[in-house]
């Protein structure tokens, strides 16, 4: 036996949590909604194990010092470097890439998983969460794009989020260097300047247009007036080029012909740029023949996330319900998912162009959304009925374990209740439980060849009504006793009433 | 772009494999059923992360020259060690520790997933797998272990595995140890000689008793006779003590109570012995009750795997069915799945009796025999239908666009072509996703508001028919030209004539 002073803690290394049955439910049902809709989408199941080479994922690099940084990484018995995978993405370009000629192509699949994260955890912010991804390899035409746009948008609506509460916004990263060509921010001498810039953009819903012109210019102080708060050093942009980026973050409008429109005049004349808005007008005007421009689907250039990791379209789905959020404030929930064109991944192994698109669901985070919004639940789950246990000889434990396999022949969820305690405590088992119903059988029943059968929430309801204890002795609530024979059909029977009960609530 | 003498090699670390689209879908099958069957009994759903803190796994404590011995292991920031998981019953041992006193007890679980060894890979043998797990905690009584037998048979059952070709296999540590106390092997100074009894006992279905008996007395050489092959070192036990082992391994029968009685007389006047004998014979009791001792779970002393781990009784599924295996040798398949009592797991972290017991199965593997076995298919996933792209312009991408479109809400999985080649080419492609209906719409067809349905699987019975050139051109086999507004109606008839096609055969 243990000694308790040397027992040791249990507990979890912080950013890892444990699931619940009802959570672990509700993904289960999410996961079976957006698997029909990319398999709609003629997309196939294929998934990549949690560890690849560390080069293989690319990105991140291990260093002698600091292995960890960013992702989990390991050493292998051969000294090559393995790491835990950080998205789903990398490994699946890399299955591409060295199944390349076996795959038919252009190359459809979906994939669902762990992924992980070596970074300081923070509230809704975990080391470990689930993703959820489709891709399409081999095709350069934005055709591909528009369809992972539409597919985003039934995947949002086959998990029960209504038309005009979600919009699945579409940008192109050519576009915006165009923008940034054409200001003098091209090269790479000007990465950096680059980045101030799209993090000024990000900042539109948060300090407004101003704001935004603040931090693309000298800078910005967080008080609002000159003096107060933090400063934040701006891109140092002149009137002109402020102007032009200000223009292409208000070239959005309902319809993508005009917003392709707008955008046209602001990258005239830049290369790169005329071709990110020709196809974004190709994205927009794909999804208008299939009827996804009522708002579902839409070109809006404000869209900056993920634009310097992609290379071409870019696109996020948006929840515009507003949600109470961990500190209770109802706010607009935001981004659920996003992805875009990444025509780099694959061709790192294959040396030829493998152009690539696709786009990524955080699971985790839209089934916290789907549970604020009531969309899944779980009440459909019965909790089992529970066989209490009188008798504690062999021969008794026998007759209740032949009860509880008759109940679950006949699709019956039971238990045999496996404790050692008297009857009150396994009352209370039940009941913590969440059973509707239980079943007794003590010396005197099972004389007389019976069965008594308890329905607890109809117990419930009426021990609230009754307030007299001599009244509620005499009512002998909600229980029924039958003969043995009889226990499965009037089991069915108490349950098919709860189940009714609670349908009319 | 990436030069070709530069590019990365795409490899995946030995040990871990990509899985295919037919493998997961199976596997998705696979566990919805064992899911059913576990929600049956009563048991729920919670899952822990799969990574955990090197001491709360126990078993494997890292050290510094070797890290990685058995697990994959790597150091947090605040120095701690980290470890994948290698089972999930450590992470569900943690888990109720961390959590027993809001828990109703006894606690009935259940959980899946991905676990990891850091171990040589061997054919069938790798560095991530799947597991799906059945644990009650808080229990002592044998009912909890009774229950876990029967849950194990309803599993191999509703995973379509006949009655009569698998058998749940019961035995008890108590047992063995009575039997080795018995023959004067108890106390830790017999360690190393019991483990070579167990060796000898697993050896049986090997080598037969005349083998085993050699083992557990001086020794055995493997070519048979004295001095041929290599010689393997025996317990060196006398003639009395290996009659009660073999006596012990042959005391299996048909029924429970007769098998309890054979060992009670082998370990007469054992305490420990006789405690594990009474055990197995309430087992043997309660499953008999409920009907399943009619070959679906058997008590069987000869089963020594996991011995050494488990604290009472220990169970295994194993598959009687004749399977062909990697060599193309048909043999019985064996074990796919197993457990028993540890009843110090929870302890370690509680400082006070925990009592546990549990059972895992091995997914792959299970996946492995019913593949063979023709139990789990996929034939039901239709491939999609694949609408041609016959002209590239926008306004023709969009009609084909809004085609699919109007299948997939129709329920049909369609999708559009969206590579860049040639009719000739595209039917290859639609070939090599197995689809079943091509929709090709040209200039043609298009200035009269048609489309052609191209039906494959007709077309490719008739072109195996057709041998003449100008036969084949005359009968323009299994195409239909249709109205654009009866596309849908057409494709799912052209589709219902498949299914029904398919399930003639």
């Amino acid at each position: 036996m243990a000694d308790k002073s040397e027992k040791m803690k249990a507990r979890l290394p912080r950013g890892f949590v444990d699931r619940s049955a009802d959570d672990i439910r509700i993904v289960e049902k999410m996961m079976a909604r957006i698997r029909e809709v990319y398999e709609l989408y003629g997309f196939e199941p294929v998934d990549q194990p949690l560890i690849e080479y560390t080069d293989a994922l690319g990105k991140f690099l291990p260093d002698q010092d600091r292995p960890n940084e960013g992702v989990f990484s390991f050493q292998d018995d051969d000294e090559q470097w393995l790491s835990l995978r950080y998205d789903l993405t990398a490994p699946m370009a890399r299955f591409v890439a060295e199944n390349y000629e076996k795959l038919p192509k252009p190359y459809r699949s979906y994939r669902s998983g762990w992924v992980f994260r070596n970074e300081k955890p923070g509230p809704g912010r975990f080391r470990q969460f689930m993703q959820f991804d489709a891709d399409t390899v081999g095709t350069p035409g934005v055709a591909a794009d528009a369809e992972m746009t539409m597919m985003m948008a039934d995947v949002m609506e086959a998990l029960g989020i209504k038309r005009g509460d979600y919009v699945i916004r579409v940008n192109n990263r050519k576009v915006l260097d165009g923008v940034l060509e054409a200001i003098g921010l091209g090269g790479d001498d000007n990465v950096n300047r680059r980045l101030t810039v799209l993090r000024a953009i990000d900042k539109l819903d948060k300090f407004g247009p101003e704001g935004v012109r603040l931090l693309l210019g000298k800078g910005r102080w967080d008080g609002g007036a000159e003096g107060e708060g933090d400063f934040t050093k701006g891109a140092g942009l002149d009137e002109a080029a402020i102007a032009t980026v200000i223009a292409f973050t208000e070239a959005g409008s309902a319809d993508a012909a005009t917003t392709a429109e707008n955008l046209r005049a602001i990258v005239a004349g830049n290369a790169r740029g005329t071709e990110g808005v020709e196809e974004l007008a190709q994205i927009g005007a794909l999804a208008a023949a299939a009827g996804y421009d009522d708002g579902r689907v839409k070109v809006d250039p404000s869209v900056v996330r993920g634009l310097e990791y992609y290379t071409g379209p870019v696109f996020e789905a948006e929840l515009l319900a507003e949600i109470p959020n961990d500190d209770g404030q109802v706010v607009r929930f935001g981004s659920v998912g996003g992805g875009g064109r990444y025509d780099g991944l694959v061709s790192r192994f294959r040396g030829e162009p493998v152009p690539a698109t696709g786009f990524s669901i955080g699971v985790s985070r839209l089934m916290t959304a789907l549970k604020n919004l009531g969309k899944l639940d779980t009440s459909d789950v019965v909790a089992p009925v529970v066989v209490l246990v009188m008798d504690k000889d062999t021969e008794s434990l026998g007759r209740y374990q032949k009860m509880v396999a008759e109940l679950r022949r006949a699709g019956v969820r039971a238990e045999m209740y496996l404790g050692g305690a008297g009857m009150k405590a396994q009352i209370k088992y039940a009941d913590r439980r969440g059973s509707g119903v239980v079943i007794i059988q003590g010396g005197d029943e099972r004389a007389k060849g019976e069965v008594q059968i308890k329905d607890l929430i109809e117990g419930a309801r009426l021990s609230a009504e009754i307030t007299d204890n001599a009244e509620w002795r005499a009512a002998r609530p909600a229980q029924v006793t039958v003969p043995e024979a009889e226990l499965v059909a009037e089991v069915k029977k108490v349950l098919a009433a709860q189940a009714e009960e609670r349908a009319k609530q």
